[in-house]
């Protein structure tokens, strides 16, 4: 049980008025502040960085151990993959009301999981650009029309994988020869029962799950589905 | 343009009745072959694993090279993250209908994100007792109430990473001391304009965008919010 006096910040969303009311309330004797807007103004200082050292590597992955030095004193020495620079894509094909799915073997799960095409965007290569490439490698379409829902990072404490959503659609036949080692089979997905997806035990990874969400509500905001 | 015939697989909805219409078409002169519920038949077979060897090896971290045979007989060496076999829970914790997120430094991007409590289960714990322990740790609360909204996996080609999502309500204050190396700012943001957290550009790790639309469901059913 806390005796202190803990402070919480209330952050209004960007689109909000400054209207949101203060409830002091008091459960166990202890008094919670909430201070609305607090949190716009008030800078979190970022600990320094006093050094950055590879302690392991393999061909893919390179770990590096960071020496961090809190604005309150702490020292710690947190791991991470070294950051690349590379942003990746992934795309949400649409087709005849349909989201277009792939099936790939992932041996982190030693299973076939279901999900969105998907892959690193080429040097030189617009996020567009690089998920035309991919769509037409591993779902053998092109795109004549492409729109960013977002971008979605990934266990940030030690990756700076940063994934471009795109949704594509005006799709036409194209097959580019990608490095995949067998063919990836495909699923249609009805646009009317979106959700449903959700109760498919290979479909959870949570770059897959928030597109899902995120094409969602960007066809609802256009009128083309209803919740 | 590809020539030769594509088959497509159409997954019917667990939920839904096998009456998903089957529309030929024929784009490019190429004949689009839709099979209705082929999938939930097919297995597809995976690869043999030949060969585990861990390649590289941190404090944190052990990198496994994986050799696979493929049933159409290609072979690779994929690598990944050595499987841990401990599960992670994520806290959607819900007061006074505010959802409570903490700001935490993630070196990854090197920068501090808004997210939700989380962190790993104990051996022992349940992931309702790991989401109580890690809910008092990082945000001061103790729940009487929780609940699990799903299971979310996290680029499953390189980890076995699954992250329970649990909302917590019927909160109680409560401390216990973790391992954090600064205290962990609250942000309280209100039910109400749940989705305008999207617009935050601090908040944008894929679970924690899951977790939003994940909770954001679960209270429309349960008619306490409207979307």
């Amino acid at each position: 049980m806390i005796r202190a006096m803990i402070g919480f910040l209330m952050r209004l969303p960007h689109n909000s008025v400054n209207t949101v009311s203060v409830q002091p309330r008091a459960d166990d004797g202890v008094y919670l502040r909430l201070i609305p807007g607090a949190l716009m103004t008030r800078q979190l200082q970022k600990p320094e960085i006093l050094n950055v050292e590879a302690v392991a590597r393999s061909r893919l992955f390179t770990v590096e151990a960071v020496d961090l030095a809190f604005s309150n004193g702490a020292r710690r020495v947190y791991e991470r993959m070294r950051p690349s620079g590379r942003e990746a894509v992934m795309i949400v094909p649409i087709i005849d009301n349909h989201l277009i799915l792939i099936q790939e073997y992932a041996v982190g799960l030693e299973s076939y999981e279901l999900g969105f095409p998907k892959g690193l965007i080429d040097p030189g290569e617009t996020p567009f650009e690089a998920a035309n490439r991919e769509l037409k490698e591993e779902a053998g379409f092109g795109a004549h029309q492409l729109e960013q829902l977002g971008k979605l990072t990934m266990a940030p404490s030690y990756f700076s994988s940063q994934m471009n959503i795109v949704v594509a659609e005006d799709l036409y036949l194209e097959k580019l020869e990608g490095d995949e080692p067998e063919p990836l089979p495909q699923v249609h997905w009805p646009l009317d029962n979106l959700l449903a997806l959700l109760d498919e035990p290979d479909f959870r990874e949570a770059r897959n799950v928030s597109a899902l969400f995120l094409v969602r509500e960007w066809l609802v905001k256009q009128g083309r589905l209803s919740y």
